[in-house]
């Protein structure tokens, strides 16, 4: 047992906390500035961000294997904590911004060669940017079996009927492909019901209807959260990922590293979130003395380092497990942190907008946004009450 | 010892309830739209529905005494309540709006004939909106004695230079007045350096800059909440309410009614989001059955029915303290409703939220944008833990 | 709405505290030490206190009707609570002590002339105490369908065969009279199946076993809990109460009024808990202040206020409607106090035991003691989870 | 980074669990009625299990160096964990029990030859067993500048007066040593007041006077929690430990150590809790179902797991940074295991003990008392209060 970084690692750290330092951090009120005049594309501002980010190294650092760094889950995951210090940037500036990898992950795992050459790659040179379309207004999507989009077969092409919703990215002009989650066979096994295809965004019968709030944000800077309707949208049968009814099967594959790199930039959101308190704290005064005095205010900056501490070491082993034993060894632990990362961070965000006053509530500081985002983690790929009744299960089974 | 209303309650409650079922609900979904499309400016649905309230008698409910309807605080609580439904339309619509409740009993109590006839007049036939002006961004503004804002008597004039924010409903330009609250003597006792003026919106050098936002919320349908500049805004002397050094004594006798009025419309929203979690968690399944069967589900429909009930009962009490024995006999209770009720009802919120899944942190449904309201009222009149220290002393003196 | 006691609440409360003041409190050290030495029977000094106390005038004070003092519920829920603050004593020295009020309440409404004679009168005149044996050890008893004691009728007799624990007051020698609740027909509708005899402590075949330790604490003082073990014990088929098969209405009958009295008397330990919580936090110094002054400390005892004042409400407004529409209108609320109160009172105890250090634990003060018999609570009559759901039925029932 | 255990570590856990399982677990019972019988002394069955624990090499695990088994603390850490299964036994068993454990490391650090000589070697052997005599009941003793107890140096002598209590094992007539902390210097700087030294139990003028309670628990299987008086204790001026002023500094080496033993017994007597959790509930059934198939129950068990996994890591890390930059270097991580693992253990067992009914709080199962102590924990050392100050002074440190 071991608690410290490889070389890889530490090296890769040194260097990616550089960039936040020399070019992203200093970024960042030009950029809130371009995100606002420039609806939903990405400010120009993140154009030179990721040709410097690319200069120095620090690109696809998520993707293993040979077409990205070829990192492991454990040597990205502290990468990804510090680009979450500045979630809005570093993560796009460098390429590792959702839903862009879980969809890199999943061409370069079941693409075929021509969905690879035509996807994967200005993807990965991130030319273009990409949707998953899975969650569903109409029911409760967290159960598979639920979906109700239809994916039929025709003659050489699959034809598309559904209604999606906060398909994150989708609202950003550049996203141009849509990997769309339906139903092949309803009276398949469970499991074996769904499957994938790609879908470009220009195809007609693809409309994008509307960007969906969170908390009154349209995270116009992240390409939003559209709704998007499918209305007998044609496809080529070689836009089908994998096989027919494998769907489920590349959803969970993609849900693993997905949970690691949300769950570690949430822990960097949340340092980012400790450090304003504090200073904040040291600042204002209030009653006579400065509020980092009172026994309140310290309470929750030490449960914050707890939180802190704690929910980083159980994502590291969970990434520590998935390399080591894979994504089924690493169930519980992948559940766990799901569960209780967001839950940790957004208390932290919670404890930070107070120490704040009325600011911490307002455009003027990044908590409230941050928050927002930690809070809608906790209905992300199933409301956390899912999970847990999953992981119970599994406990329970050990004494069945 | 009593728990019952009494007759005039009851006959006003069956008044506003059919107000509300007639008028207002049915309205909300045009009112939604017509404010996305009005800017700062009321919706002209507004008008309407004022109108129709004036005419069935629903009209200043809030204000005691001759200048209002006459009720009690104990009767106003329950109407505030059932206003908070739909706290965008309600209490607007029956001129029973924060702030300018509150600046409208000020003018009551404390005004001098001419600022009656010129301000509190047209406040109360609706005709302009008010804003209050306390909160500063450069200190902690909970402790009075840090408010930076000074008021310099020179000559017959007044001599106003401070920086505001939060100001709620100052972005909305029928807001005609605001109660500013500054320091003209720094030397006074603690509670007596601070005065209150009368400062009309067109006045030179009152510059509304910006609306600040609430969790990514403008709130532009209560007239947002603004910063405002004070660059040597000049008013004539007699634009001071009250005395020079009473602007403490004041801003004490305005809290203890908003915080009932705020804590009832608060009930009401808690009310509304149990109906929603409710209908919501029975129209929705999940792996085979209705949400609602879901323990988890049940276990947070009735901790919410618990803690509405608690919340309530303290609130009507501390109604009652205030007819009975006054604002000062109640200041314990005051600051129990002002700790107490936001932290329940956030807490209602987020788990309705959390049984509409995604759809719960979005604009399709009411709950978040009523969730960043109550978690903002955590803040909003200093934070909570002002409140707590201060009620702990009084608990502590007991003991002394 | 009024919130004042009437003038015979008012009375009574200003006779119990002197009462409390002039006799409880001073006789706690004392009767402390002889409870040490008198094994599970009653410590001498009781008998004077009863004697006291029925002299003047506070006696059978829970009891409605004629044979009791006739008062309300909400008329004695605040006597409860002031008997609460020294819930060993005060309770048993006024015969108001449970179980013995549940068991008069029901031979009072349920029970024949000759039952009523032969233990309802010495039950009254404080000469014996009484058991109600209810819970089992081998089933889920919170559901009463699943009680497998059996009372079979043989002749003219009653065969009672079966094991309960958790039987408070059994382990006192004077605990004469045992109401015994099992099944007389498990083919019966669900809520049919249960009847209640009577079974005096020295029939043949009633076996006391063993006291059950409540987090070490034997209870000593209240009569311990029992495990009772009956075989084939035979009473007379006139000690049935009321009639075959109405166990479970008795059950429901008896449940109200005690849940008011045992949340009342919860709400009297709390206020002592913070009373010495308040004094501790003055007396004792750390790290260069009292303790009173930490910002942590403080909070807890705001909090604790606020609970307390919340709590107390509910159960009064309960009680209050236990009066005016019935246990059956009271439902909601019935169950809502006894999910919410334990749980206050035991995170106040919680707190209380916190700032004593050490010492808080111990048998030094009370509030260790206390706070195991609130944790208990939360068990006692079914698990606070059984009524949550029950409650969510019924507020999911509303929108159905 | 590696969360695998080493070689040595993964043996002797095998060795540990097989020890565990062939004779701790099968001896429990018989264990609790002798000690039931043995008053303060430990049952006689425990030297069975000591001479089996030696003859397999499980022995004086927790000591590092030639003294010891010369483990590091990440090794020990997971046996420590193992132990907390059956935390009446399997530390005494193993010689691994506190307080002798930290007495141990104190005489194996700082005591001279002949301290180590008739103190230390009678310990390692298992012969007899020691006291540390810290807390006092009239001072808030975890500011250690508040200790009270004075010893003075008289000639070749050292004269010690003072009240101590909860000192934990001293009750057992086998405890033969005393370590007593008090203040040589009341002078001297804060940190340079205190001294220990060592007290034989038969010292005239040392008197232990009673077992203090722990929620109604003697924990007379651990020695008890005496209280002690010393009046004119005279000890050879050769029984100070180390030098004069030194005691603050031997304080807090041994609490390093401790903490880590202490939070992993937690870990151990979480995972039994959770396995008793999981048992019952699938075991017991109630309206109609298990319990296991209540979503709440599952809910605790997913966040009982969940809990376990972040406070193990969270310990193992610390033990590792003890191991690799020193106690200093730990600081802040072995105050954050201390604040977080009591609290998260406490937790978990009440909800073990909540779906084990009214057996949760009895004698008949293990978790009642497994809770007393887990909440004591909050408290001993110091309460949370104090160390979340002092970690919070740390964090804010970092920003000043």
């Amino acid at each position: 047992m071991d608690f410290a970084f490889d070389s890889v690692t530490e090296d890769l750290r040194e260097r990616l906390i550089r960039f936040m330092d020399e070019c992203v951090h200093p970024a960042e009120p030009a950029f809130a500035e371009q995100t606002a005049a420039s609806g939903w594309s990405a400010p120009p501002l993140l154009g030179d961000l990721k040709d410097e980010a690319r200069k120095r190294g620090l690109w696809n650092l998520f993707l293993p294997g040979e077409d990205g760094a070829g990192l492991t889950n454990l040597q990205y995951a502290p990468l990804a904590e510090i680009m979450g210090r500045s979630p809005a940037i570093a993560p796009a500036a460098t390429n590792c911004a959702a839903p862009d990898t879980g969809n890199m992950e999943v061409l370069s795992m079941f693409g075929s060669a021509r969905q690879r050459e035509q996807w994967l790659r200005p993807l990965l040179d991130g030319e273009i940017r990409s949707a998953f379309a899975m969650t569903e207004p109409d029911v409760a999507s967290s159960d598979a079996t639920n979906i109700a989009t239809s994916i039929v077969r025709d003659g050489t092409e699959y034809v598309i009927n559904g209604r999606k919703w906060f398909i994150s990215g989708a609202m950003n002009p550049d996203c141009r492909i849509f990997i769309v989650m339906g139903k092949t066979d309803p009276q398949a096994p469970t499991h074996r019901q769904q499957s994938m295809v790609l879908v470009p965004r220009d195809t007609p019968g693809l409309h994008v209807r509307r960007g969906m709030r969170v908390f009154g944000y349209d995270d116009a800077d992240h390409g939003g959260h559209a709704e998007v309707v499918f209305e007998d949208v044609r496809v080529p049968a070689g836009n089908l990922i994998g096989e027919e009814g494998g769907g489920f099967a590349i959803a969970q594959a993609r849900l693993g590293p997905g949970r690691i790199h949300h769950c570690m930039r949430l822990i960097g959101m949340a340092e980012r979130a400790v450090e304003l308190m504090c200073r904040r704290a040291l600042a204002r005064s209030a009653f006579g003395k400065p509020i980092a005095q009172q026994g309140v205010v310290q309470d929750w900056i030490a449960e914050s380092r707890i939180r802190i501490e704690q929910s980083r070491l159980l994502v590291l082993k969970t990434a520590w497990l998935m390399d080591t034993v894979g994504n089924r060894g690493a169930h519980t632990e992948i559940q766990a942190i799901k569960i209780s990362t967001p839950a940790a961070v957004e208390w932290i965000l919670d404890k930070a907008i107070q120490v704040h006053g009325a600011g911490g509530v307002s455009q003027d500081f990044p908590l409230a946004a941050l928050w927002a985002g930690a809070r809608s983690l906790r209905l992300a790929d199933g409301p956390d009450e899912v999970h847990k009744r999953s992981l119970a299960h599994r406990e329970l089974k050990k004494w069945t």
